[in-house]
């Protein structure tokens, strides 16, 4: 069938609003009508040919919703009319990853997914007969794409998509972190480095679980009012502190932070997180995808007085599992989503969406097909 | 009163064994007879002068045991003919850190502590008149100390000094860095780097709570046969893997570790331990303590996919709480100690002890006064 796509044709340069072929499900695989995709700093990554697996030409995009279409042979879970997210985190259920009960990191279809294929080794996607490649398992810049069964969490049919298309990714990665990974109880002392929509979303992820003192760092002052709606109760701009950053968060939080999450991706921030963390306990979470070949260093003493330094991926959820409960939280008005999405535009102006993400305008714009 | 004592003068020289002159216990203090003690890496540290905390004229030692003398003012849990092991890590079960639960790292004296002196701010020792500074808060080199009451773990009457005096340092930090930091689960598999005293503290642990693959890496081979004695199933010296050790071991165990171990203080070592943790879940003690100012470095990306860095300090263990459980251990046979002793020695010979460490001839050396 033909689907409208941007199409990612080689790094660095813009997508190209084309009309792509697609082939239907195969055996445990899923047609999706897309309904809505966020734009994400991973896409962006991947486009400007600075991510070493970046592959071209390919549909990009990961952070979507919309609806099932068309099912292949031995799908069971879902059926043409549900709701679903797709997920670049898949949960088979059944791989050593997903039954250790340890991780969300789904082994089952990692290596088809990683070389931009479908689980058979093939694509789905091609333009005037050149294969495309997916990408993340999701391709979700496009109105039509297909992914595997094991890759969609199947939500309620009365939560917006425009909406909840940004639990496919930000969202779940901010929430999760907290809950999942970090594991925060009441009472604690947080900080958070970088007020873009991940660490937003651990901001109001640390209030819903009852976190006392939500320490924000950014250098950009201008982000401290949105911070604070979400459940910010201190703001730090490193500009505006005289000497070191890491003592000064030290005293702010009288010891040290519970647990502290860096949201950026920057190596030296990440030691700052962790060595603002309290002596005897505090725990670091890597949430910020670092530059190719970049590396974090401390001395090991901050380990050895009881310092933990962790990372998360997809905020360490099992999708299938626990995207559904997400989408209630959003639903049932415990977590704030409408106010992150600050543009919506049709497929034809994405671009302009990478273009707001670069210049810092928006938190997350959001296009409906 | 006058005590004997192997007094360490200034870095870089051999302890001198003098007769010095110890001050009677104050309030919350107790004076013990040390019997035996054993002579470990931190206190050949602190004399070579490499220790930026080292202090100078003082009397080190930290591995003791012995029997109640006296005791000062307001000490209420213990009374004279009481046996203990002193606490470099004391256990206030009062201040911010006992209470967390989070930490044994309590800090009710570590103050004073650090800066060589008892609790009140002054010394008990002295040498013709010249102050000499307290070591660790137990300076067991020498035959009767002055520590405080919450540095002391009582422990039974019937455990041999000269035995469960090692529990006050090695047998401890390496069993609670399994119990305590890692909590080694049944069917593990685990890596422990260096194999030496504390690295075959680790192996009977993992071996004690039903680990699965317990692989020690070392690179002197004639580590190989004691290991084993004490639960190793497979040996490796990276001496003679072709190529790089960290996939060589990550292949071994089907996958990388679930835990890991490293008892060296190499920061080379403390990168290949945590690279060598299973994708997902896998988590990397570090035990051993690096040269001043030595960092220890990794790609952010070995911890977002699931690895964890983390450190541990007498091996999490509280030690007026755990301690007595350990020799308890020790006496039913759960654990091995008696091997690990390799060399036992009056205190005038006590530098040979250092020379033993150094040469790499003993596990553990004791003195006994």
């Amino acid at each position: 069938m033909d689907v409208k796509a941007a199409v990612a044709l080689e790094a660095g340069k813009p997508l190209s609003i084309e009309t792509i072929q697609l082939d239907g499900p195969r055996a445990g695989e899923v047609l999706v009508e897309i309904k809505a995709t966020g734009i994400c700093h991973t896409d962006a990554y991947t486009l400007s040919g600075a991510d070493p697996e970046g592959l071209f030409p390919a549909v990009l995009g990961h952070e979507g919703a919309g609806i099932v279409v068309d099912v292949g042979p031995d799908v069971k879970s879902l059926k043409p009319g549900d709701h679903v997210i797709p997920l670049y985190v898949p949960e088979c259920r059944n791989c050593e990853y997903c039954l250790s009960g340890k991780t969300n990191l789904c082994q089952a279809i990692r290596l088809t997914q990683g070389k931009g294929l479908m689980p058979d080794g093939s694509s789905r996607f091609s333009l005037d007969g050149q294969k495309l490649f997916h990408y993340m398992g999701t391709s979700t810049f496009a109105n039509y794409t297909v992914v595997p069964e094991i890759a969609l969490a199947k939500i309620r049919e009365d939560a917006p998509f425009e909406k909840v298309c940004y639990i496919g990714c930000g969202v779940t990665t901010g929430i999760g972190a907290v809950i999942n990974t970090a594991k925060v109880e009441p009472g604690s002392n947080v900080i958070v480095f970088g007020l873009g929509g991940i660490g937003l979303n651990v901001i109001q992820a640390c209030r819903m679980v009852g976190a006392n003192m939500i320490v924000g760092v950014d250098l950009n002052s201008k982000k401290q009012a949105i911070a604070e709606t979400f459940g910010m109760t201190h703001f730090v701009n490193p500009k505006d502190v005289d000497g070191d950053l890491v003592p000064y968060l030290v005293e702010l939080t009288k010891g040290g932070a519970d647990y502290t999450f860096e949201c950026i991706g920057n190596v030296k921030v990440m030691r700052q997180a962790l060595e603002s963390c309290h002596k005897g306990w505090g725990e670091s979470i890597i949430i910020g995808v670092a530059g190719a070949g970049q590396e974090i260093s401390t001395r090991p003493f901050q380990l050895v007085t009881g310092r933990v330094w962790r990372g998360t991926a997809f905020g360490g959820a099992k999708g299938r599992t626990d995207v559904p409960t997400i989408v209630d939280w959003y639903m049932d008005g415990k977590i704030n989503i409408d106010d992150l999405i600050t543009h919506v535009m049709p497929l034809d102006q994405i671009n302009h969406a990478f273009d707001l993400m670069h210049e810092g305008e928006s938190i997350r714009s959001v296009v409906t097909f």
